[in-house]
């Protein structure tokens, strides 16, 4: 291994979703075997090609056993079944990247399905708190989902780096008008920042629109090495670099500021591990559970100044034809929220060039990320590459 | 990297353990920080050394972040947070070790910290079903808990190998001689198969003294490259191999043979990665939650032939001073039920040549595995080997 790991060692080959819905009205066992037979039929490559398997969850989907034994495998070579929501979306590509690097594995399939409408809404206080130590001390205060939470840190964003309610609004609106052109998406109208203000209070400063949907679907991404994708179906598009695990539990008393995410601490190495900085990013699909994480991430990804995320969105920049295109699907704002790996099937579709009206032009290079917060403020992300 | 992706990469450089016992009287957290503390002095290190944490769980201990803020860390390189029992304890080492071995982190802590006895028993009726799609068919008939579902498995391998209740007996006989001359164990009285044989039924065939212990422990190992463990303060313990992830769910459909674990399919694997076979492995660990566990991994990893583990074990093979010394401290039968760390942790003592009494006399290279059963029917397992 070189110093730089295991960069551009291992690919992606194969992406697959089921449509997305607010009640799927099947298990969270039927979306994954759809979206792993989709993405392994994208791929190119049939299920007898998959020798490891990497998911994640929080409690709410089929457990990776389950869904292994479903599609007949008994001899897997690499096995993640890992506790996490949007903190850990990359986490598992990254790890899956890792086992094919190493050759411990050759084919792993990623995936995450949740009836996260229908059946385990995460936005709600209806359900029992999450096995996590800290809830004990929020829970007994009313303080319990996760626009409370991220409101907490909206509110010390515009204190500290003078984020306004149209910085927001500009995430959703230019969101919007990527989903207009994404048949996947679930919001396809027209929004309009008169729309965004006028939208409801859902916890102050958080407004109806800066808030992600919440969605049923499944979503899976198929890894192999660099040297087979070269063989495969479709352009093989390259994991150059990964890292996954940064940043403080959300409600940390260490925490200095809310506002500064893990990714700002990882991101340089995250960039010297893939040989690329933000500059050379031609698309960026970022962990958008509310409207300012996006602007905080753009931010501690090092695209723009701390403070400055705001007016460079409202400039157009993020759109289509911008200096970074940003959730060119429509994100979790309007696409639908699939826990993260949405995002990463997005960017594989740009450096594919796929994408039609919304194609970035010319695209190789993308930077795709999670980002958690409820169950854990840590930070995950992967930078792409279209192979040459 | 190699053919042998990252055989001997990385080293166990540190072990640590809080006492066993049936009643902590601290949290799973507590005991975490506690074995980690102890693992991470016992190599020398401080936890500002550690990068990258990994653990395993079924919602029964502190989740991986809140350990991990909780040991002062903000920006971890590596992290795993894995769903799972005894199969995935060997997993979470392996992982580890690739994680090391391709510099994606520099030194991992991996733990498993449980108050199985006082807290979250694994052995009862009396919990909900866990978040198995399988047990929706067995929970109805009151088919559900271990022994019951081990039982199984014991029935099956003593009709298709001829096993019988005295190679069962002779195991943990055997194991607790090892736990007489280990301190930490909780069983220290000597066993006869009288009394094994007069022991009640917990689930026939299984007697009492073939089901493991229920405890309360952390366990926690270090691990960190090859080259940097030779500075530190133990003789360094490689990772010559590792597997994970092989094997059926306990009631597939589709398992031919109750009593074929998965590592009869992986172990010819994890040999070829560790470049050794089993007649070189000097003393091996290997996952007991019941007795016939042991005998049908001594055949699947290649020890004996089908069906003939019992009458090795009976002839004293097994003992200090047969030919494959097994569960040196006792096991999960004996010492305590640490879900399958403690294997690892009582592999590195004995390459370390720290056992005293019950101490494999120049032993060189070992065996430490997991394996499941209830959640998932999966294996895993690492060889280990004492660095020149």
């Amino acid at each position: 291994m070189s110093d730089h790991q295991f960069r551009d060692r291992a690919a992606i080959v194969g992406v697959g979703a089921t449509p997305y819905s607010k009640n799927s009205g099947v298990s969270t066992l039927t979306m994954a075997l759809r979206a792993i037979s989709a993405a392994v039929e994208d791929a190119g490559l049939t299920l007898d090609d998959i020798d490891g398997v990497a998911c994640h969850r929080v409690n709410d989907s089929a457990p990776a056993s389950i869904v292994a034994e479903s599609i007949g495998k008994q001899d897997l070579h690499f096995f993640l079944d890992q506790f996490g929501g949007g903190s850990t979306s990359h986490a598992i590509v990254g790890a899956a990247a890792m086992a094919v690097a190493t050759g411990q594995a050759e084919c792993v399939v990623c995936w995450r399905s949740v009836n996260a409408r229908s059946e385990f809404r995460m936005g709600g206080t209806g359900r029992p708190p999450p096995d996590q130590l800290e809830f004990q001390y929020q829970y007994p205060y009313g303080y319990a989902h996760p626009p409370q939470q991220f409101a907490m840190i909206a509110s010390e964003y515009m204190t500290n780096y003078g984020a306004t309610s149209e910085d927001f609004g500009a995430v959703a609106i230019a969101q919007r008008w990527y989903a207009e052109r994404n048949e996947r998406a679930l919001m396809r109208t027209p929004l309009t920042m008169e729309d965004y203000l006028a939208s409801r209070w859902i916890v102050e400063p958080l407004r109806l629109f800066d808030c992600c949907l919440e969605t049923d679907a499944g979503i899976a991404v198929v890894i192999t090495s660099a040297e087979r994708a070269r063989d495969l179906r479709q352009a093989p598009v390259t994991i150059s670099g990964a890292m996954w695990g940064s940043g403080h539990t959300l409600f940390s008393n260490r925490r200095p500021d809310l506002a500064i995410s893990g990714s700002a601490a990882a991101s340089p190495r995250l960039w010297a591990q893939a040989g690329v900085g933000p500059g050379e990013i031609d698309v960026a699909e970022i962990y958008d559970a509310f409207t300012p994480l996006v602007l905080i991430q753009m931010e501690d990804y090092g695209f723009c100044k701390k403070g400055e995320a705001g007016s460079f969105v409202r400039a157009g920049e993020t759109g289509l034809g911008g200096s970074l295109p940003v959730n060119t699907h429509g994100g979790h704002l309007s696409e639908g929220y699939v826990h993260g790996l949405n995002h990463c099937v997005e960017a594989v579709h740009q450096l594919r060039h796929e994408c039609g009206d919304r194609q970035v032009e010319g695209a190789e290079v993308a930077l795709s990320t999670g980002q958690g917060g409820y169950v854990m403020g840590n930070s995950s992300a992967v930078v792409l590459r279209r192979a040459p």
